[in-house]
């Protein structure tokens, strides 16, 4: 996380740190781990791929239980998930614990415009940190290419005939590169005359926002992931039937494509805890979770698994629960949300420019919107652990002023300094031994809503329930919509809510724990092969753009051919 | 190769052939290769990235030889220059050289298209087959994100406030997919207002049309491939200057994401050979041969490194010797032309449909394209050895015909059936034995112009001395572009024509070895990366489309995860 490295003390950056830390080679944590080597397929020294049909793993044996961090709305002033994920699985190893990390893979554009990447920070990493954010071992470019290669087998087969009888106009499904790419929105396609295909409109994605991508993090397996893949609809007949790529026929081509990426991806962090990297969809229209996969093999290894869901409790552990707990029996145990003081600071008001000033009471105001977390993640039937993620900005009285509030609203609470000390020091050892309790507290897990309710009441559920809405509203469009889906059969899938992260409300604005607002269904997608309906509460963007100077701008290699200016 | 293994005898498929053999583990390979362990980072059990900076080379030793497999023109009848490559490679290993290969990497795009693979084809295969064929070790997905990188940072750069005035209508730079996707071959990107973009006419190529694929071929080392990035012109201003990617100040960038790429990659033929498979330009547009660093790495290891450049001699040959060799010290000691039975017959005039029918008459009217062929490998200073690679159809008349012939041409022949019986078998032994002596023969290598001839007349050098035109004829642009190459100080370039590889003449229909033609030469392309001056002659491809049944229709998975249909 760039924005943790600039606080301002003498910290090496992160790139500085995972370069000076000696790694141990990967078989050493794989057979740490209890992986043995046939199943093992090594990428370079210190990445490999797991099979985890040729994993030794004792018949009857309980999978590990699942730690789910998650965190208050996120703020510019970064919150710290991964860091504080990374940290507490090497805290809770520290402890004497079983651990596995499950983690998503960063997004390759990005890295390139301007945020850090998806692998922690400081002294709380996964490694190699500069190999998992550059092409990895290459899952990422696998369903870039199976994905347009869909699109380039589609956009053929109308060109060679149309026998589907597809129509360009009502294409739902784009292609997609791993790059910031503004200009790639919304382009024209085809051009060229009779030899060039059949124009019309189009725009591409980034990869992280393709179906095919939470097809791969939802699959249980090969088998089922070719299940999927056939299920995808990309668009529509001119008589208004979708079309899916089981009609086209290629499902077995694609799973061809992802045959290898499909296996979940072993690395360690800076203290040597296994971790599982695999998969990234995005978490706004998809789902925003490592690869199921992932999850399930650490399960199968570790007595406890750490993993994480992306942005706030209210999208990403929703999710998590309501979506990807449902296709396997992946329910966490405990549920971890991290807070900081800054970032309660800004929404309790506070400009991001003023956050490293004192200031109770505006912390005060802004613990409102940790508050709605709370009691959110109360309902599905898990009280969850604070973990505060320390800056080095926070006061001895803002903290204790925390830590008071949360034992006065009945949960355990923190302070961690995973980021300086790292969770292999003593950073993270009260938080995981806060962690190792709940996870053996009595708890019911619960979904928020039936799969049998409507899509309409699905939203409501959501958005007043986890939201504190009053209610939604539907556009024309998504009504419409919602008729579509009733007539395609479609209305048992989950519900995946695309929703600024910044916010309770659908405005990015509304920060703290706002009340008496509605939220604004604008359109629904829904999402066959991945099996869920996103519902579009303002503008999503599934295209991100670069900034004026582009972090791009300083990177480079030195002569031994190691990264700079990689964070 | 499809076409061969079609050839109507009960030879099993490529696949099922390179399923059944059995592999040794790349270890194993590397150790007998003479690779030093640090030097190796293993992806997966059969393949590794090797280090050249690592290598424990003795200093002093002269590095290997080099043996160019070259070709007659090409007909969709199929050489098998591959095949010939791997089974030559593995007779010369089994007569006890110490000998090493140098091949291209395939393409994903045709592989789904229509295409076999580029690994070799029956008992002359490169192993593992199906990886090399799908992904491999991320290679090509390197170069694609470092292409759509830089087009990204670009488009971006003159979003932001074109600080370069760059010209959006004269940019010569493209994005590109390892796709066949003719719905990209002519686009319009940046539409939807002033958020998205700068509306501009573009369009996308096949990844190993990238000018960053040449400059990856090219490099001497990673310093020297930072130096070709910058060089790459991408457009030019508003005033006409060129502007390069060292103007836009990204090659260290584009250098952090080629850093692993760049290392080569060790596989193994049937018969344990080891070989390089790094790289694959576009012979074409580019230069049509594997990476220069995988080939001196090669002939670090080796005493005799067999290596293939695309196409027939005529543009493959031609621009080893006159681009690569002239960047390194990488002249060949021996070059060998794969010539068959069934594409002689098809330049003296036979149908594709009727190849398997004796006919010397045909044979000895076609063979003037060999004839061609061998003339102009003599104006490098090498007298070449002619590969027969046999074929079930081809009788005992026609190969005693050819070979005599050849014997009266003044050059060493032999039949070959690397494909049905193995190099590592005996089917190569004779042309190993030749080849060995050709390679202690004594010979004047030479280039076939200086680079201080005009372009003009380098183009003409070629087209007259190679071709056997009577001239050249250039397009009103072609004579505007070289007043510009000119006048930007490019001219001491080489010159890589592209061409179609089925005819000496600009027209793919005129076979055998046409006589009193001029070639057109319709535009130029600067590619001051790479460092040559593509001549376009006629239409070139550089966005392949997908068939009516693309190969991609019978392709999946079995259960155990292994591909089927894949050649």
């Amino acid at each position: 996380m760039s924005e943790t490295t600039t606080a301002g003390n003498n910290v090496p950056s992160d790139l500085e740190i995972a370069q000076r830390a000696v790694m141990k080679p990967i078989g050493e944590i794989a057979a740490a781990a209890g992986i043995n080597p046939e199943a093992l397929e090594l990428y370079g020294p210190y990445k490999a791929k797991i099979d985890p049909s040729k994993l030794n793993v004792a018949a009857g044996a309980a999978p590990g239980k699942v730690v789910l961090v998650s965190a208050m709305s996120p703020t510019p002033a970064g919150e710290g998930k991964s860091t504080t994920t990374v940290g507490l699985a090497d805290s809770l190893a520290r402890a004497g614990h079983q651990v596995m990390i499950a983690l998503r893979e960063p997004s390759l554009g990005p890295i390139l415009g301007m945020k850090g990447g998806a692998t922690g920070g400081g002294y709380s990493q996964v490694l190699p940190m500069d190999q998992i954010n550059l092409h990895f071992t290459g899952d990422f470019h696998a369903i870039t290419s199976a994905n347009n290669a869909l699109m380039a087998l589609v956009d053929n087969h109308i060109f060679q005939g149309n026998e589907l009888n597809i129509d360009p106009r009502r294409m739902t499904f784009k292609r997609v590169l791993d790059m910031n790419d503004r200009s790639l929105r919304e382009v024209v396609i085809g051009l060229g005359g009779p030899a060039q295909g059949i124009p019309r409109q189009d725009g591409f994605d980034i990869t992280v926002a393709s179906e095919i991508m939470a097809v791969f993090c939802l699959a249980t397996d090969l088998n089922d992931l070719r299940e999927r893949l056939g299920r995808i609809t990309f668009g529509y007949t001119y008589d208004r039937q979708p079309v899916t790529v089981a009609h086209l026929g290629v499902q077995g081509a694609l799973t061809m494509l992802l045959k290898d990426a499909i296996k979940p991806n072993l690395v360690q962090t800076i203290a040597g805890t296994p971790a599982l990297v695999h998969g990234g969809p995005f978490a706004n229209i998809a789902h925003g979770c490592n690869s199921l996969i992932a999850t399930q093999t650490a399960r199968s290894l570790a007595d406890i698994v750490v993993t994480e869901a992306g942005f706030g409790a209210d999208l990403g552990a929703e999710k998590y629960m309501d979506i990807k707990a449902r296709i396997a029996d992946v329910a966490p145990s405990a549920v971890v949300l991290v807070a900081t003081v800054r970032a309660l600071k800004m929404h309790g008001g506070v400009a991001k420019d003023r956050l490293k000033e004192p200031n109770v009471e505006a912390l005060a105001a802004g613990v409102a919107n940790l508050q709605r977390h709370i009691r959110n993640v109360e309902k599905f039937g898990i009280v969850p652990v604070v973990a505060v993620n320390k800056f080095a900005t926070d006061t001895a009285e803002e903290l204790d002023w925390l830590l008071e509030w949360c034992a006065a609203e009945g949960v355990q609470a923190a302070v961690a300094d995973v980021w300086g000390r790292g969770g292999g020091g003593d950073g993270g050892d009260e938080l995981a031994a806060k962690v190792a309790v709940a996870l053996d507290a009595p708890h019911a897990f619960r979904h928020l809503y039936p799969l049998d309710m409507s899509v309409e009441d699905k939203i409501r559920t959501i958005v007043q329930e986890v939201y504190g809405a009053d209610g939604v509203d539907f556009s024309v469009p998504a009504l419409k919509r919602l008729a579509e889906i009733e007539k395609n059969g479609w209305s048992g899938m989950p519900v995946c809510m695309a929703k600024t992260q910044y916010s309770f409300t659908d405005d990015a604005t509304r920060l703290g724990a706002p009340k008496g607002f509605t939220v604004h269904v604008r359109d629904l997608i829904p999402k066959t092969g991945a099996g869920f309906i996103v519902a579009l509460t303002g503008a999503v963007m599934t295209m991100p753009g670069l900034p004026k100077v582009p972090a791009a701008m300083r990177m480079d290699v030195d002569d031994a051919g190691n990264p700079v200016g990689l964070f």
